[in-house]
């Protein structure tokens, strides 16, 4: 093992700049998802830090956010105060947040980024932290890493990372594309892989030296702007402006992919990215006991239902009878009642709302 | 025309004991069903009161109701007060409260009482105004007349009233029988009575006289019972408790109508008893344009539903997306989620709350 091996070598970028609409009427642009207490009683993001914690100390981890949430992340982290926090003038999807980080933060070429988004839920820790240290270790001779999780069916709502028939190496194996979010025919095709497929969960793993050499290839334009901007002294909010609203993973890891510069970690870690109310409650319906699928959190009582979501954080007793693959949120000025298979539409209510001006609910 | 027939002899006793605990949530011990405003700005009681406006005055109306919603009568119709209102102890169903309103409200023995439960809902008050005359006009001779619904269908949610094979006269016609809530196949059966069948509304029209003769003879425990008591100085509430818990339909129109005392009056009026989420839907939805069913009361946003109904007077914004035949009732303390076909099933759940002595919910 090399000296970059030790723990001194790793320091984390977690993004928390999701806005989680999926999840509204809970997620709110006041209080987004990642520093929500999802599943359990600390937000989301603060059990992102407390993962990865026992890999780094807290002088490592760096956090970019809405600059109108960093009051919250310091708030709910308050060992980050003081540390490199980046806040964003506005989100300008993850290319640019990777970027600025990469630029930013200030450490040898040789150090190992993790790159987090801070609104998953990783059942298995253990197994989280193992898979990170291998593919820190991967990630020595330069490549881009990421973690690979086992997909769990033809899902459309992922993108998939589909490998090469080189052979694994040290737990890692060649990446030969990442494919966009698929239709279900495609994302059938895709599990039958003979060299193996996995989610994407936007969990990377990369020298800052090799990051920055192929943000320099991949997206100069990007990583350009950026560092004329922090050059000339103009500010975030002039630079962000400039800046396409992309993908890390279109941006990057899609090219880089196919000049086979990217490996996967396989990563059987109990991951969920927690993108609906949906997942959520599969995730509930995991932990508590739950009869007939039904789940409540908070104040609620059910008669007869199946398969029923009852979320209540307005402090108000919530009744459900006979009812069937339904959501129902309640909060303080909103409830949302949803059909289980319409749960993605939920942010074209958002949407409508914004429209419509209305935006005391958002 | 006999001099009865004049408006001066008409009374009205007004029955506002219902508890209603089938609109749970929104109707509760402390505001029953006919103390809410649920179609329009008016609460059924203030319209019961309108509708009969016009055929008397204020000083010959008379409310039954639980003692503590007196001060609801009065300010809700501050016309009546320091008239006689007539404040039960508790509720002991419906024979008792027309037997001590009988007793208590002094009139001539030829005066005709209109007897009108509070918590229905008349679409069309000329109509019923006019069955009301000519319901008053049968009562002269001292028959026990009550108003029949034309049946909407085989329900089997209400009594019936079998009429018989004489003739009608001046627009009432004698009755066979009295018909409790019946099964769907005998519902049926009673829809193809030869001589006509009606849904029995609760409103009875009759001469004092006639209805006290006609306790004495049905109902001699009741009214016995209730007399004595007042003679001898008992509170009402030890009078109450020794009272059955019995209906006046069961108690005197049904022994009654074996033995030719009763006629009915057939009143096409659009009445309805709103006695469910179901029943409230069906009349906003004939009231409101709806789109594909969709009825909102209250700040509500819908996507793609069908067959809703929303009641939301908790002043939050309500958003249904992708539901089908469901009731969403939001209050301010309570929210309610169920399936239209289960809505008899809403007093099921005040049932258990009351076990759980959760009264702050009743």
């Amino acid at each position: 093992m090399t000296a970059e091996t030790n723990a001194r070598s790793l320091y984390a970028v977690i993004l928390a700049g999701g806005g989680g609409t999926r999840l509204w009427p809970l997620s709110r642009r006041a209080r987004p998802k990642p520093f929500l207490p999802l599943l359990g009683e600390q937000s989301l993001f603060q059990l992102t830090l407390a993962r990865i914690a026992p890999l780094m100390a807290a002088e490592d981890i760096h956090v970019v956010a809405d600059q109108r949430h960093l009051p919250l992340v310091t708030q709910q982290a308050p060992q980050l105060i003081g540390r490199k926090l980046l806040g964003e003038p506005f989100g300008r999807n993850t290319a640019a947040a990777v970027a600025l980080a990469a630029l930013i933060v200030e450490r040898p070429g040789s150090d190992v980024m993790v790159l987090l988004p801070a609104d998953h839920w990783i059942a298995d820790e253990r197994a989280f932290r193992n898979a990170l240290t291998a593919a820190a270790r991967a990630a020595h001779d330069g490549s881009l890493v990421t973690l690979g999780i086992p997909p769990g069916g033809p899902e459309t709502g992922y993108g998939y990372i589909v490998g090469t028939s080189d052979g694994a190496t040290a737990g890692a194996r060649s990446v030969e594309r990442f494919v966009e979010k698929p239709e279900r025919e495609r994302a059938t095709e895709l599990l039958a892989s003979p060299n193996g497929a996995w989610w994407n969960a936007g969990i990377f793993i990369w020298r800052r030296d090799a990051l920055l050499a192929a943000l320099e290839r991949h997206a100069p334009a990007i990583v350009g702007a950026i560092k004329r901007g922090l050059d000339n002294g103009q500010s975030l909010n002039t630079i962000y402006k400039s800046l396409p609203d992309v993908s890390i993973d279109r941006a990057l890891l899609e090219p880089a992919s196919l000049k086979g510069e990217v490996k996967v970690v396989p990563a059987d870690i109990g991951w969920s990215d927690l993108g609906s109310w949906n997942a959520l409650h599969a995730e509930l319906a995991r932990r508590q006991p739950a009869q007939a699928g039904v789940v409540a959190v908070g104040h609620a009582e059910d008669l007869g239902s199946r398969d029923v979501l009852v979320h209540s954080s307005g402090g108000r007793l919530v009744v459900t009878v006979g009812l069937a693959d339904t959501i129902v949120v309640d909060t303080p000025d909103v409830v949302l009642v949803c059909a289980a298979d319409r749960a993605q539409e939920v942010r074209a209510i958002v949407d409508r709302l914004a429209q419509a001006k209305e935006t005391e609910y958002l």
